[in-house]
């Protein structure tokens, strides 16, 4: 990782590439890497879908390494969703492979000219872009079957669907899985449109003759790495809920906490919720096809293992084993407790490229306005479809939320800068509240998951229902997770190093032994707290104030129910969040 | 104008009216009026639809008085369009009628929890307010004609049409002209669709039985007044331009200045201007029905009679004649050369209650996505169409041209702070491109028309072409225009009073004898400074910054032809503009 890739796509003459030394981002990684390059590269105020713009695509630290869960990738730009800079993060294998291949980063700069469509292939031998019009309006699932057939099935790859060609505020880049599935993606903030406005299609990445990265301190680094899987295995959630039931273990519990966001956030309850929990699809996969509710990795180095596959009633493979967010946003938050209309969803919007929470909420926006009854699976899955099809209703929809309140008049729009809101209700879960409306990133529960305190009990207890300690909280939170998305580690870690702290020393050791600095944990805060800098002044000198750090009006004055709590962490606390 | 009357639309029971004494906010009028209240009562970061934000309709100082000029009238509330604050202002009846009948302002708060639409009746005995869902999805022409038949031919009316029912952000409020048409908007920032909000279809106002306000000083108004009517009289632009051809006698001047935004800004002069001009206008309407070319005022007491009536082929009524920022909007902003087809987009527009501008800017980015063919007509008119259906792709382009340029992932949208510019490319007249950026308003020409200083020779000399002297020229014009807003005259004044000393020296006689204080010229650009520091503030408190005073990137990177020059005002200048 000892090269960035720049790619030219306005270059007279065609696309250029150029690999250059790291150098002044030598040692970043992930959400550092690009969230550096953007904040010096990208000027604040340009257009996000114009040349000025640039999409950085860059593993972790410890990515390519054989350190366990090290497989997350970050792609970063100004966000045409959120108008902000913007670190979306993805499992699959890109990650593992961009790391092998010795690329810190990828970055997408300038805009051509024509129409044409380009893919990137990169081999040990470097790298290559061709234009590929064939590739046009294909989704993701075809764009990985055209890839495989011409390049084998040692590949990975990184593409956009219809969404992102058609720049859709919401489009994702999609990162293939293990099975060579387009099934991972980074979903949040329209990287996808970014992608397309540079007219890349697909980037295939081979590692094949190469091997894993190697730490500097061998011996230190395996008996780190070994301490750390060990507390990932003994800690609960990491060991066992996830593993049994993936993610969507939370539906039960987050709807018996009442923060369950029903019906585009108008309840904190889903008389639903059993009917589309995660022992209810576990049920559903144990009785059709495949491996059924067994879990498996999303990329290599994975020992957690909280993926699945999800059959269809025929036991034909439909998709990935959707995530608790996606069967919320398209589950209770639209009113539907159907399990197979909701993964049917789930597959269309991987294979358009669609960030399934922002989807979620925004056919939730425009069920309240009418255009669909909510509880309405079949009219929701057309909805979906109109996106890909790129009619004018389907535009509107793959815009996000904010754009579809505004198109349809509605005033209950739960986003933060532009950016939907995703599973837990801010109301009962006021430290996640905190962190929607304060994270660079607009509302993201992954910038600072207060949930774990708030509602599981990890890393101490905060009560979710007051708004005392919050902000304390969700800081703390938000730093160590802009450090965690740097070193290319899933947050789910975050579960163990939180409870344990010879789990996280454990990864703080990793880290030194494997760049060979002699790393402390204040060390690994101090490169988090760096990042968010980074971040808030880019944002600043985009124009954000601290009057973008507020959640909509309507969550301080609707109570919402059971528990009949409004939003109670005061401006001047939120203000606070980044005062260290 | 001793009263306010606050219609609180959310209140237990029903809609609410209380006349309350004017109080705190006496003296104040039009935009003065609107702007401090809706900055001291409205919450700056409220959604624009919220029961928080409230719609404040102000006639102007001198409006129902005898003072010639004096029917211009103010709406005001915190902007959907742009999320700022919004004085829209309108000619038509509406100023003199509500000023006669004693309201220094009618306010719009709160909103009802049930669907109902009402309609609001004011006479001498006062207002009432009752449910009317006959109105309902009604264009404006036929609740005005329902009103007639309801109330007699003796009334002016306020209105939304199909658009502000639907809340889009481009919808205005419509007021009834001096033929009891629906042809006089407050057509900027979306005002129409608060209105809608607050589920108020029209308010009809008869003012039977009242008679003109009285000045404090008689005689020394009357001589003022005279005075000021003649200096109207001899300037070129208001005695003899606007007069013979109307505003669109500005398209063949704006052309050949090369300053002419064709096909979405793409370049400075349109090849089929003269088959639009003002010139082939009057020719195709002597030809037709009717007055021909004749022209009258939309008020009564107007001198300059810059209005006009457009007959279609067979010599029918078809709408008022369009302005010359409607023909460019419709026609060169989107490529097309049809006189009538423009005449029935203005015909269409004014009955759904949309803003000319934004909806011609709207258009053409449409056409630049691929939604039409620049130059198509009856696509457009085929597209206006679906707005008032409230199509999915209607309320794209009901959204203004900021939203439909992220729905159709389009770069080149001529927006500041999501609103569309009107019909000067900033380059070729950088001193409204100061005016565009620095605005309260969004991009607005009249907030500032340095047009008249760049292109005609009005109020002195400063190279259109070149950044020097611009931020002064845009300052002054600025300053003075939040004056004669506030003083219920039309802007049209400002090109005699630019010119002519003695005639600005008769208008701030006129205001010192109208109100019985001792007015100096100083007075009245306080007064402005007071409004655009006012305004500011608010916008200040919603959460913009100086960031939101540019243009977008393109107009700085992409030269316009013909004079090939891109917008050379420097941000550290655009930030001198307020600094007096």
């Amino acid at each position: 990782m000892d090269k960035i890739l720049r790619i030219d796509m306005g270059a007279a003459g065609g696309p250029k590439l150029t690999e250059e030394p790291v150098g002044e981002y030598a040692g970043l990684g992930g959400r550092a890497m690009t969230s550096s390059i953007v904040a010096k590269e990208v000027p604040p105020t340009c257009h996000p879908l114009s040349e000025d713009n640039k999409l950085v695509i860059a593993p972790g630290i410890l990515s390519g390494s054989a350190a366990a869960m090290s497989g997350r990738i970050s792609v970063g730009c100004k966000s045409p969703l959120t108008g902000g800079i913007k670190e979306s993060n993805s499992g699959g294998q890109g990650a593992q492979v961009l790391a092998r291949l010795g690329y810190a980063a990828i970055v997408l700069e300038g805009k051509p000219a024509d129409d044409n469509l380009y893919k990137v292939f990169i081999n040990k031998d470097g790298a290559q872009i061709t234009v590929d019009n064939s590739l046009k309006m294909l989704g993701n699932y075809a764009v990985v079957d055209k890839m495989k057939a011409e390049y084998g099935d040692k590949i990975a790859t990184i593409s956009i669907g219809q969404a992102g060609e058609m720049k859709l505020a919401n489009s994702s880049v999609a990162f293939s899985d293990m099975e060579l599935r387009p099934t991972r993606h980074a979903g949040r903030g329209g990287v996808g449109s970014v992608m397309g406005s540079k007219r890349v299609k697909v980037i295939v990445l081979d590692d094949s003759g190469l091997s894993n990265r190697k730490p500097a301190e061998a011996e230190k680094f395996k008996a780190a790495n070994k301490e750390f899987v060990a507390g990932l295995r003994k800690h609960p959630v990491t060991g066992e809920g996830l593993p049994a039931y993936g993610t969507n273990v939370l539906t039960n519990v987050i709807n018996e906490a009442g923060a369950y966001p029903t019906r585009n956030f108008s309840k904190g309850q889903f008389e639903g919720a059993a009917k589309i929990s995660g022992e209810t699809m576990a049920e559903t996969e144990n009785a059709r096809g495949g491996e059924g509710s067994a879990t498996h990795g999303c990329h290599r180095g994975c020992v957690i293992r909280c993926s699945g596959t999800y059959y269809d009633k025929d036991g034909n493979y439909l998709t990935k084993q959707p995530e608790y967010e996606t069967v919320w946003a398209h589950g209770g938050n639209c009113g539907i407790d159907d399990l197979d209309a909701i993964a049917m969803m789930d597959r269309l919007e991987d294979d358009f490229g669609l960030d399934t929470i922002e989807m979620g909420a925004t056919l939730a926006v425009a069920m309240e306005a009418g255009v669909a009854e909510f509880g309405d699976a079949q009219a929701a899955i057309d909805l979906v479809k109109q996106v890909g099809e790129g009619t004018p209703l389907g535009r509107i929809l793959g815009s996000g939320a904010a754009v579809a309140g505004k198109v349809f008049g509605i005033e209950r729009v739960p986003v933060v800068k532009g950016q939907a809101m995703p599973a837990y209700d801010p109301r009962a879960v006021q430290g996640i509240g905190v962190t929607y409306a304060t994270t660079t990133m607009g509302a993201d529960h992954t910038a600072g998951y207060a949930v774990a305190t708030n509602i599981l009990g990890v890393g101490g207890s905060v009560d979710p229902l007051k708004p005392e300690g919050q902000v304390e909280l969700s800081r703390n939170l938000q730093i160590s997770t802009a450090a965690i998305d740097s070193s290319g580690m899933c947050l789910f870690i975050a579960f163990a190093i939180l409870d344990q702290a010879e789990t996280f020393q454990a990864l703080v050791d990793m880290l030194g032994a494997f760049t060979g600095t002699a790393m402390t944990a204040d060390d690994v805060m101090a490169l988090g707290k760096k990042v968010l800098e980074i971040e808030r002044d880019f944002n600043k000198r985009a124009g954000f104030t601290a009057k973008d750090d507020r959640l909509p009006g309507y969550f301080y004055r609707e109570k919402l129910a059971p528990h009949n709590v409004t939003f109670g962490v005061s401006d001047e606390e939120l203000d606070q969040v980044f005062n260290w």
